[in-house]
């Protein structure tokens, strides 16, 4: 391991990362809402730690190797989630634990939007405003993450998707056409920003709101400043912008990368795991809004605004509300629970395991069958026109029952600490797949939990960004060997 | 499809079923208990119909292809099952609805021993007997159906296994050398249980309650004629002796037969399943009882007494109780069910996804993580010396995500007939894998669940016990091509 490369890098993120708690200082002083301190000390914190793990180093030019690229990936996410827990630790309020700050921090970073406050709509201006910026933040790590380092290291939905999409993502080095492909990507995700913070407004929210969803909603984070969420402003209008983004922060951005580059939005439905993501939103959709109505949950109108929109901010993994859906009749929160774990599409802001692994999936079930029918046919797996290799396809397999066992492990975990079964296997359903809201007893907020529990539930957080392979490969003998 | 054939085999099944009725009779004349008319009804009925439909096609004989293989498992399972349910339904005690003796019958013959009756000590001794042979009988035609049938129709944990296994397993017809083991097989299995009813006789059972007892403990089944099951004998003797013919009836029977024919008990110990079995055993009952001792649910003896026998019970998939197991504290009925989707040994009574395949599941699991660490490496995953085929990995697959969708899409549908989720959950669990009790309002009996639900869970015993893809592959459009 090239361990001080490494903390020179660590020391120019956590340098960079510093200068992010300006705006929110910025906003304490244009709202006199108290809170300028906590930023103040959490920049010169953070900027000078960056700088004192930097300075023994700077000097050091050693390239690096696909192994440091894990190690470094991981401290990326831990130590920025620690150190965005600074602000909100030293606030005066909200004055966090050091857990709640880290749990609302890491939360944040990973886009789940899983929060442990109360009392959302009370909070300082530049404490929400730092919250959301922290979702924005991680949606943007996630993209560049997604397409740039993980390919190189192997692991996730792109690699695997390569040789189908078009664009940015035929190339595993981090050459110079990926760090163009990295800069047209910023501009991508900061023009969704714009234009849905700009649709917000239009639409009647404060400017301080609107930017403030427009970031939680491109990022698929579903933080708000408001403890009703999008149900505060009770709005159409809002809604259907809302899920319009959300849809589009949903897909692989490899995909809006293309469109953009081509001018055409023709190649979005030629790609197979768009086709297969606006099926299950659609068939999902179709389902929740025939059960809301039959059940006379609601009137067959609001019936229809609840549903789609319940389904999209869950299915996507955002977690937008604007229906109490835990209390829906109990098949549809668990209906809508299943299809998280599904999630947004390789590399785009969503979690869960992605559309094209679970699409994949039941290809190779099905091939299973077809085989059963006739034994002695050669059949492969084909996404489009192309077929995918067995090698992908063991890494999918691979990917599903590590996620399955991950789930069940932390699920016992929870169970261990005092849980009970609702609350402990959606808490883990909603971290691990960066959903954000569960059911039972964490389907408002995460604040009632015990300590352990939260620190378990960070590590889920991590474990579902980082594709649980990126983490979990730092728990082995192997990696650390030699 | 040769459905003349078809028809044919159905016939002899049907009145060789009827005479498995006789017995039952033989005990109700020995009792007096009454219930005598019910089973001759019974026995006529099943004879009549299997005489009449046989009748038409006798002269009829064609070679069976692989597709009419699956519908004959298919139907073998469904058609005793109706047919097992005519005592029940005619007795004067119990007298059961259709819904309820069908789902008393599936669940013996499939071995799972989840019961929709209660006062189960008050049943005439004929019913108790016959509910037993059901699971015996099914018990048998499992083995057959493992070494004999699936491996036939490409299925199936044995085919899997057929390059490890020594002995009966090599050949994948139903070659006169397979009458003979089938042959071998069943002394195996009789020989067993003989051995169990004399140890349950000398233990302190009465003669019905050592037999009736040696029939549910090797087919696996649970069923017991009290309703306090073993729990009711309240002897650590009779407790160990279920232990052991538990632990036996577990394991592949292809290693019975070597060990019969080799008169040699070292080779269990050179099987790789064999060995993760008692490891996984191991490892569940020492969390068990660290569990209960550690927060004093029972005394240091008695945790220990407990905690063994019921994750031999639950993890074999037997189901027999001694404690009350769904109120311990919360982590444990969970763990115990996750160990129930593990299961037996491939080729045994014992139901669940069975170890064979949880073994490989795991080791492909960490096949990704070393490539992570080594891409360029090539590595094979091996059980015991031999490395196992990219395809029968793909068929292990295959099976794991279709297990698991079977088991979300009857959890949402039972969801929706209004289950709560706990209940809904395990009420899956135990019947897929083939195990039993569940948890909630289905952690004594099932019998106060609606009846939508009773069908459905009858078809999750079916599908557990037919490895799924048996029974799955009738619902598709190419079985029924051309
Ligand atoms: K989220
Ligand atoms: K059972």
């Amino acid at each position: 391991m090239r361990y001080r490369v490494i903390l020179k890098i660590l020391g120019i993120l956590l340098m960079i990362f510093s200068i992010t708690m300006l705006p929110a200082l910025l906003v304490s002083y244009i709202y006199e809402d108290g809170a300028h301190k906590a930023f103040m000390a959490g920049f010169a914190i953070t900027l000078l730690t960056g700088f004192f793990l930097w300075l023994p180093v700077y000097r050091v030019r050693e390239d690096l190797r696909t192994r440091d690229g894990f190690l470094i990936t991981v401290l990326f996410w831990t130590v920025l989630g620690l150190f965005g827990a600074v602000p909100l630790m030293l606030a005066d309020y909200p004055h966090l634990r050091i857990v709640d700050a880290v749990f609302e921090s890491v939360s944040g970073l990973t886009t789940t939007g899983a929060t442990v406050m109360t009392g959302i709509d009370w909070l300082p201006n530049s404490i929400l405003f730092y919250r959301q910026q922290l979702q924005w933040l991680g949606g943007m790590g996630i993209i560049v993450l997604a397409v740039a380092i993980l390919p190189m290291l192997g692991i996730g939905g792109m690699q695997l998707y390569r040789a189908e999409t078009p664009g940015p993502v035929k190339d595993s080095k981090l050459t110079p056409r990926i760090t163009e492909t990295a800069k047209a990507l910023w501009y991508i995700y900061l023009s969704l920003t714009v234009l849905c913070a700009l649709g917000y407004w239009l639409a009647g929210m404060t400017v301080f709101d609107a930017i403030a969803h427009s970031f939680s909603t491109v990022a698929i984070g579903g933080f708000s400043t408001h403890d009703a969420s999008i149900g505060h402003f009770n709005s159409p209008v809002i809604e259907s912008i809302a899920i319009f983004f959300m849809l589009v922060s949903g897909v692989n951005f490899g995909l809006h990368f293309f469109a953009w580059r081509q001018r055409s939005i023709g190649h979005y439905f030629q790609d197979p795991e768009f086709r297969f993501y606006l099926t299950l939103l659609g068939g999902t959709a179709l389902v929740t809004f025939m059960v809301l109505a039959l059940t006379q949950t609601y009137a067959v109108n609001e019936a229809l605004r609840r549903s789609v929109f319940m389904v999209v901010s869950i299915a996507t993994t955002t977690g937008f509300s604007t229906a109490d859906f835990a209390n829906w009749p109990v098949m549809l929160p668990f209906l809508l629970f299943v299809t998280a774990f599904a999630g947004g599409c390789a590399a785009s802001t969503g979690g869960g395991m992605k559309v094209i692994r679970i699409l994949l999936i039941l290809k190779q079930g099905y091939r299973e069958i077809q085989r059963l029918v006739h034994p002695s046919a050669i059949i492969s797996v084909k996404v489009g026109n192309r077929p995918i290799s067995d090698r992908v396809l063991e890494a999918v397999w691979g990917f599903f029952s590590v996620y399955l066992l991950v789930f069940v492990l932390m699920l016992i975990a929870l169970l261990g600490t005092g849980l009970d079964q609702v609350t402990a296997w959606s808490a883990v359903g909603a971290t691990l797949n960066n959903l954000g809201p569960g059911l039972g007893d964490v389907a408002v907020h995460f604040g009632d939990l015990n300590d352990t529990a939260k620190w378990i539930l960070c590590f889920a957080m991590l474990l579902g960004r980082l594709e649980v392979f990126t983490l979990l490969v730092l728990f082995t003998p192997i990696f650390w060997r030699r």
